[in-house]
């Protein structure tokens, strides 16, 4: 709901004060939505990390979304924490969890930037009203404290300090929600918000079950994801606990349950010493869990599962899925126009030759059991085709918003080789004709880098007036566009198989 | 890798004792697996309950995969605990958690069950070693602790009690692993096991939570939903930390927050008393936050949301994905024959008609951002129907087995309308033609109860060896059926839309 609630405002401009994995998160949310950063991190490496960063981050975004992503905001270091806050809307603060430090960042950059720039930290559970004491115009600082990865997780808390204005808070809700994420007030301030109490229950207890051998680092986590985490990615532990209290709901729960919550189940406050020994136990128990995968390799991994589950929340229009789907309408609205961004000289000039817009990955979902690509995944490939397509000869997001578009009204798929995993294809396309309502494709695929065909797809268009609900002329601009795609195409060979009957 | 690692060892009839959120979900997986239940519930209840739990579980599995399930077990409900125990390869009590009546009942079982039956308690927290105590042949005894909803969620904990022996763990985890299941084995004996350690941790917590208003229990739901427990669907608190480790690690990660731990962020310990007025507010929030929502629709959503997760991590292959997968081909290996189901009289004596052997409600996750069903999403309708057609005429698992199989090589679609979420569709199929090797379809798509078309598909498939990569003549069996058909067929019209061409 809150998604929805506030007007989207896109800063132009960010400042972040550190890159690493929470800085360099941001780095990645906000230059992937079309903002510039200003990055200050005394690391030297602090590039290159960032760097690699932004790639996990734009693999990740193209796989999260149809939507065609902004043009990316530009990524620039700085040398100073000033440097950083100036000319910016917005500074997110993410150094290490140390009081001092984050203290004398968040006071330079208050009296580099003006007094109308929210500043937030991304602390985990440092009291914003302790980091807000050396600060210039401190009533426009809050707690911002996201989860990584910080590109995909939509999660933000926001917490207030004791002289955080109102203003403030909501300033910084309205940034998050515009870049895709899900503000969340915490009612009152105190030691680890929200999250990280949970968190921190969770993890203290699980050390203690690897120091007293009852479980591995693997098992403690397979337990998660085997079980309760499922539950935990579409709700709360009350939901979760609400059935199960059966027909009777939660009360009925609490009473069943409640005993037992004096049951001496957990060791809670004390904390595992963390001697070498059981660092050593901790660290090779992981190691082995990670069977020799780099953290690099694990964060792709992770990425692709979090985007699997995100879409699967997408199409049920639950929490972070229903995030996504207004971050995408969000981008919707703003994309550019094709026109604007691909000129038509681009077809005039050059040699005749069918477009090659559309290209990508095979991934391992879209195989059946016996590992091919099933059937209907080839039309997913050439709607994508086609959409790239019209995408390039002018159908953006205002040409879309204003009620018109192209939808296809038959389709002739031949099959001539299979695809597997992995497989790195993309499709040709030729225009064979064209009218005043209709446009008439062909599409070849093809492996990256070979020219045997997969796959061909010959598809009819209408062009319709969607508020009227029927074919309607195709409008100036895109009209354009169209015919001088066709007369570059109109001297390539036609396809044999173009035309095609299905008959015995 | 466990669910591959042992032959699937699925009983003939379970015994069940208590039939109440986590009974009747036992009794829903073992009925839906083919599996015969007898289920002991003093409650009077208890049918209508079970009755319903098993509802919501054939909605889910319908969901869950396009693999036949085998036929249903049976449902019976027996009168005393020894009844249950009768006859029966594997004993299940879930009972409320009061020691005293566990262990009567688990005793009153185990007198009646031979002693090479597998008694098993879902108890979440309570010792085996307690438990056994009272029984006969108590070393057949484990804890298989599983978690609601019981036929969807994959993880039961396995613990054994003093007297356990290795092969009753053994034996439990192979019934486990026939349904579908992740058994993973608690190394020693704990109150609380590992999950409920984990799970406990985190709950004490969020009451305090709610207690001191820092959020109430929406908000605390949110946190979990929009944050970390996207990650806790796909990996554990270990995994996680290593990767906020950055490129070092997990042990960089204990030595940068391991201080953290000793903050007191936690109230841990202490438990807020349940009093009326706290068990009010809890109570009252999570009303609120169930917007009128039966605990029925409550648990219908969450089913549709995990079974759309579950699909995402089996794309993924990952953890409880995997053992859907693992699952499923297991339900492939022992599909009953479709011969042996649908006699061929039923083509021969009935009137010549289309079959109508495909039908489905259009999920919302179909949908364009328009409102629209994409148009690969009719391809995956008429692949389905054409699945249903090919099952139907013989192709069962032991076929498919051998190699063989129909592949489509050439597909025209015709759209003539729009389908919308929740429009419940069927699938017409005729046969237009066969060969030794070919078979020619027409499939059309219509709302239930309507002969309004809304797309058309004809395909033309191939019969193939797989083995050998190439076309090869069909098999007895399938080659009468599919000549039955066609002659059935041979009379009705031909569809006026079959072996159009596509042009301007």
């Amino acid at each position: 709901m809150s998604d929805a609630s506030k007007p989207a405002e896109l800063p132009t401009r960010v400042g972040l004060l550190g890159g690493g994995v929470i800085g360099g998160g941001w780095a990645a949310r906000f230059v992937l939505n079309g903002v510039d950063v200003q990055l200050y991190d005394p690391d030297p490496e602090a590039p290159r990390k960032v760097g690699q960063m932004l790639e996990h981050a734009r693999r990740a975004y193209q796989r999260l979304t149809l939507v065609p992503l902004p043009a990316e905001g530009t990524l620039t270091f700085v040398d100073t924490p000033e440097d950083a806050a100036t000319d910016v809307s917005i500074v997110q603060e993410s150094a290490p969890e140390r009081l001092e430090l984050k203290q004398r960042l968040l006071a330079g950059a208050s009296r580099a930037a003006g007094p109308e720039v929210v500043i937030c930290s991304s602390t985990s559970g440092l009291r914003p009203s302790l980091l807000q004491v050396d600060m210039a115009h401190a009533e426009r600082f809050a707690v911002g404290h996201p989860f990584n990865p910080v590109y995909l997780l939509p999660l933000v808390e926001l917490c207030a300090g004791e002289r955080t204005s109102p203003d403030a808070v909501e300033a910084a809700a309205a940034v998050y929600r515009a870049v895709g994420m899900h503000p969340l007030v915490v009612r009152h301030e105190i030691d680890g918000f929200i999250a990280d109490r949970l968190l921190e229950a969770l993890w203290r207890e699980a050390l203690w079950l690897v120091h007293d051998d009852v479980a591995t680092v693997s098992e403690v986590d397979d337990v998660v994801r085997y079980g309760a985490g499922l539950r935990w990615a579409i709700m709360g532990t009350f939901l979760t606990y609400r059935l199960a209290g059966g027909e009777e709901g939660m009360r009925a729960f609490l009473e069943h349950f409640g005993p037992a919550l004096a049951l001496p189940w957990t060791k809670l406050v004390d904390v595992p010493e963390l001697t070498p020994g059981f660092l050593d136990k901790v660290a090779f128990q992981s190691d082995e869990q990670a069977r020799g995968r780099s953290v690099a390799e694990l964060e792709r991994r992770r990425d692709d599962r979090l985007v699997a589950i995100l879409h699967a929340l997408k199409a049920q229009e639950a929490g972070a899925g229903a995030t996504l789907a207004g971050w995408e309408r969000s981008l919707l609205g703003r994309a550019p126009s094709a026109a604007a961004t691909t000129p038509a000289a681009s077809v005039d000039g050059g040699p005749a030759a069918p477009l090659a817009l559309y290209s990508r990955e095979i991934p391992s979902d879209w195989l059946d059991y016996n590992g091919h690509v099933t059937e209907a995944r080839f039309l997913d490939l050439f709607a994508d085709a086609t959409d790239a397509l019209l995408r390039w000869i002018g159908l953006d997001g205002a040409y879309l918003a204003a009620g018109a578009s192209y939808y296809t009204v038959e389709t002739h798929i031949s099959h001539l080789g299979q695809l597997h995993a992995g497989d790195r294809v993309q499709v040709l396309t030729q225009v064979l004709g064209f009218d005043d309502k209709r446009l008439h494709l062909f599409h070849t695929l093809v492996r990256v880098g070979s020219e045997e065909p997969v796959a061909m797809g010959e598809h009819m268009l209408v062009h319709v007036d969607a508020g009227a609900g029927r074919a309607a002329p195709v409008r100036d601009g895109v009209r354009e566009r169209v015919a001088a795609l066709a007369q570059a195409h109109a001297g390539l060979p036609r396809p044999p198989r173009a035309g095609r009957r299905i008959g015995l």
